[in-house]
């Protein structure tokens, strides 16, 4: 079996130091790592497994001689260097949002359209950390009964604003109990005990980025332009994990009985859902896991052919880490 | 004017102190206080304005010549002493689920029900307050569209639990960042950094009686026993204020800057809705207020009859307390 040179580009960040885990984790065959961050991170050391490996320069010409890159270093850092890293002949699996409603750039979860990563022209997007749970509970749903709408509300933890994001929300609770000032730079607002109604910028209808991401990358995957989202998503002070209270509408009836067992036979989807006995999916049980997690899986109350689901999953872990090196083993496997 | 004898059964609870803070806040024309409570509380005192009065005993002998009575004890509670009450002669304010769905009983939000009150037979309901926010915010709405249908997402504050709720989730928070062992008593799980999709106990079909009382209440004030509802209640760590996340289908197509104007003239309801400003209702921004805040208002992308909402407000206070006192008034009102 070959063994591939492998960037990480933000290696340093919550998800890259993700990336690394998931990597040892599922043994990739890595030859050699080239781990990439800003100047600020050159000299500093990351681990693969027992080995270490030294941080580089992300710069046009760091991608000599790499077969795959890992982006995580934001949508302006993607833009920027992975059009050289794919003159190199590296194939970029990007975790930014800068490529993902490109036509010509595959957006992928491997559970939902895996068959999408052999058309790629060198960059193949990760999407949203909120999308992909959403898709992959969705999508044997959709398969089943026919998929027409879908109204989600987000609970996203903080780790989604990367390690600052934690940093802030601990910092800002440690100080409220000590009853000490705090700073709120990451976060629109304060976010410890509180809860804020606002990810990424806001649009001319009132809409955040985040939002629309739900809309147009959940079409894009699931491969229906006219698939119905209305969403909202709010950040909620936990640290990992995010949660959605989802109510989905089917072209036919759905019973709840055949949605938990079409839900128990998905690949990457881990059905809890005794809630008479307390077993929902929660955050902080979900934490450091690859499956989404699918709960209170009830009949709609409006509707016969509706459904209610309580969807949570490690934003950093299938969010982000485990979805890119997933579609990395694909590319792998295609090399070989 | 006349002046009455107001006991506050539950006196020494979150909601009892807050009845005390509202009742002193609005001058609430009181000769005598009865502040009732458990035995484990008889002999505590506690102020109204700068006057004290001691906690007695809550038994049926102590509603001897009281006039009102604004009851927040729970629903035994409720059920075994308010008869008692009513036959003393009092008009009985509950904030308990025992009585809200008897016929008998009006529900009432005064924003939306006020006439309700004066069929009472001695016995008025407070509703739950989830739907108390939820009601304030859709009955203008409905008055200008037809309210068809409201799919919901809450997102709960501890105090919704009581004095006890807020202390587990000081308590297991500062464990946590202590690294120390702690206590699950009061909520079915741990509460800090977590979100826990369980108030109240579980039905057969799974949803939660939190869940269904945002379904049967809201039918029951705004009279209209064909609303669809479809509700998930979710346990947030915030220590106070609740929040929902609302989608709403109305009879007629719905314009945000029509429904923004209706809101803005509604009783009790506070328009916060720049939100590319920063400006959207959070909970530490409601606490101690008694308005109900509406942000996020617009456009739902599925259905031109549809509209999004984020409905915020102080779960203690309008959802409970101040509502309460709000019929008091009315009682009063209608007695002089």
């Amino acid at each position: 079996m070959p063994r591939f040179t492998v960037a990480i580009l933000g290696a340093t960040g919550a998800v890259g130091r993700q990336m690394l885990e998931v990597l040892d984790e599922r043994a990739f065959p890595i030859e050699t790592l080239v781990p990439l961050a800003s100047e600020r991170s050159v000299g500093e050391k990351v681990m693969l497994g027992k080995r270490e490996w030294a941080v580089k320069l992300a710069e046009p010409s760091a991608f000599e001689g790499v077969d795959i890159v890992l982006a995580s270093a934001g949508g302006s850092v993607s833009k920027a260097l992975l059009p050289a890293a794919v003159k190199a002949g590296a194939v970029c699996i990007d975790n930014s949002s800068a490529f993902r409603m490109d036509p010509a750039v595959p957006l992928v979860v491997p559970e939902v359209n895996a068959g999408d990563v052999a058309a790629h022209q060198g960059i193949i997007a990760n999407p949203n950390c909120s999308t992909i749970q959403l898709v992959v509970a969705l999508q044997p749903l959709h398969a089943a009964f026919g998929l027409e709408e879908v109204t989600v509300s987000t609970y996203q933890s903080v780790s989604g604003a990367g390690q600052k994001g934690m940093e802030e929300l601990s910092a800002q609770s440690m100080a409220l109990f000590n009853q000490r000032p705090f700073d709120i730079e990451v976060h629109p607002a304060r976010i410890a005990f509180n809860l804020v109604p606002h990810i990424g910028p806001f649009d001319d209808v009132g809409y955040t980025q985040e939002e629309m991401k739900l809309v147009h990358e959940s079409r894009k995957i699931m491969k229906l332009p006219g698939l119905l989202v209305s969403p909202t998503a709010v950040r909620v002070p936990v640290f990992a994990g995010h949660a959605e209270s989802v109510r989905c509408r089917f072209k036919q009836p759905v019973d709840p009985t055949e949605a938990r067992a079409v839900l128990r036979a998905a690949p990457g989807v881990k059905v809890v859902d005794a809630p008479q006995r307390g077993r929902y999916p929660m955050p902080i049980d979900v934490v450091d896991r690859d499956e989404v997690f699918v709960g209170r899986i009830r009949r709609d109350l409006i509707d016969d052919h509706g459904l209610n689901l309580w969807i949570v999953a490690d934003n950093l872990r299938k969010g982000a880490a485990t979805n890119a090196v997933q579609i990395a083993e694909i590319v792998a496997g295609n090399a070989s």
